[in-house]
């Protein structure tokens, strides 16, 4: 496979992912009926990357114009919709699909800004953005204060994981394998700090 | 009139209707002042078309760029403020001007897509978006979870529209009054669901 | 210096003082982590800046292009978290803070849009949500009503201040005082305002 269609191939499976997360958040948090569950796993699916290519000005953003994305979001909330009580037990498992979309779009958000020519700062905010982005509407659709804002260690294992895929690249380390292993710091750092409830430092009052 | 002009003239009237809806939403849950009703009546007039053009890449937003559209947002917003009490009875007809707006705009977004050049699935989502979009901005700044995610019938009578506008569209009837029947099926599903109070299926817990 | 370099000096002056204030905003109302008043001052600061121009089809964003803003948001955020005991008082001018924001903002948004080739009633419009834009993202992520829609005397002060940096621009007086005179309009009528709890007319119910 070419490095091209790796970064697809893990795009797709950040999307599945977070459409497994969205729908089961849908379902757990507010009940809502089939057409919700699926708009709300499909917008925490693409949110993320489509907020990436508006910004980076482009059109129309992937996630809507590869029909590949719009599919494996729309399948996999529909999935989680019709099979949920097999898939009861899955709702424990939201904070790890969670950390899994957030790992693989940290690498995908991160490369896609570096191909469109943005700097290395800037495809670093992007790539988190990318991986926080999704699950920042899924809050705001549902009124809870994002987790980018509050949850513990959650936008700093996204900007490791896009630091990470950035040093990789510039390093010339184009291996896919490599972009992996920035995502596997991101997932680590997520789950050690949902383990064991680390925090950032907060306000001294 | 040419088929351009039935679109605007479709385009302004869906504008007007969702302006007077996101102006008697204000007045009805929030009490805003004179430019807190202006400003989200227009924003719910405005807000789907913006969103859809934004993600076609269409720079300026038509909404922002004819002064039509604007202007038609201003003047209904600010009719509502100033007659609102000849017209609290229309209080109860907020969900008649959402219904149409959401017909009108299932349409018109559906025909932007198709346009620009958006695959018919694309196309038929944006159309959807452009219906739902304003609405869903207009929940989100009063502090609502969006009646898309919640509303028993409400994305699916916008899908039908856009996937009625686009079967017309690809069988290349392009007479209005094709395109004005894919609105009245949308506006019919919409207000039987609103009456019977009909749902989508549920998550069974 | 140049006219380009007053209108860059503005901004960042702008996107300091929003920083500020949302991070002080983070700080009094939410309690967050680093992350969490970093982000939310960065947001603050550079949120209508990049609506604005997502919206003219400026690509990528002012803000987030020239490390300049990026930087001024990212670190005025630090700061303030650092140092927050000794800002302590400076809770208090969190409003003049924004008003001075809202000010800045208004200029240079509606210069900004005027030089993309808007029209006098889009970059007014375009002016008065840079203004505002940053504010309202900042108050949607924190679960509130934003400001824009409820509080008194605030839009229309961005939008005089827009309007008068218009009628400069029109007038073809590019000195940076006259715009400054617009800009502290708007301050002016925005802190007598808050000071005099004026209000704009509200429904008579």
């Amino acid at each position: 496979m070419s490095a091209t269609d790796w970064l697809v191939l893990l795009s797709l499976a950040g999307t599945a992912v977070f459409a497994i997360n969205g729908a089961l958040t849908a379902i757990q948090a507010a009940r809502l009926d089939i057409v919700g569950v699926i708009t709300l796993g499909t917008i925490t699916a693409l949110g993320g990357g489509v907020l990436r290519d508006v910004l980076l000005g482009i059109h129309p953003p992937e996630g809507l114009a590869d029909w590949r994305f719009l599919v494996t979001a729309l399948v996999a909330s529909a999935l989680v919709f019709m099979v949920h009580k097999p898939l009861a037990r899955l709702v424990r498992w939201v904070t790890v699909f969670d950390a899994a979309g957030l790992s693989l779009f940290s690498i995908t958000g991160t490369l896609t800004a570096l191909h469109a020519g943005a700097s290395p700062l800037l495809s670093i905010i992007l790539g988190a953005t990318t991986a926080v982005g999704g699950g920042t509407f899924r809050d705001l659709l549902t009124s809870r204060v994002p987790q980018i804002l509050t949850s513990d260690l959650y936008a700093i294992p996204a900007l490791l994981g896009a630091g990470g895929t950035w040093v990789f690249w510039a390093l010339g380390w184009h291996h896919p394998l490599a972009y992996l292993a920035a995502g596997a710091a991101c997932f680590g750092l997520r789950m050690v700090g949902v383990r064991y409830k680390l925090h950032a430092p907060r306000v001294q009052v």
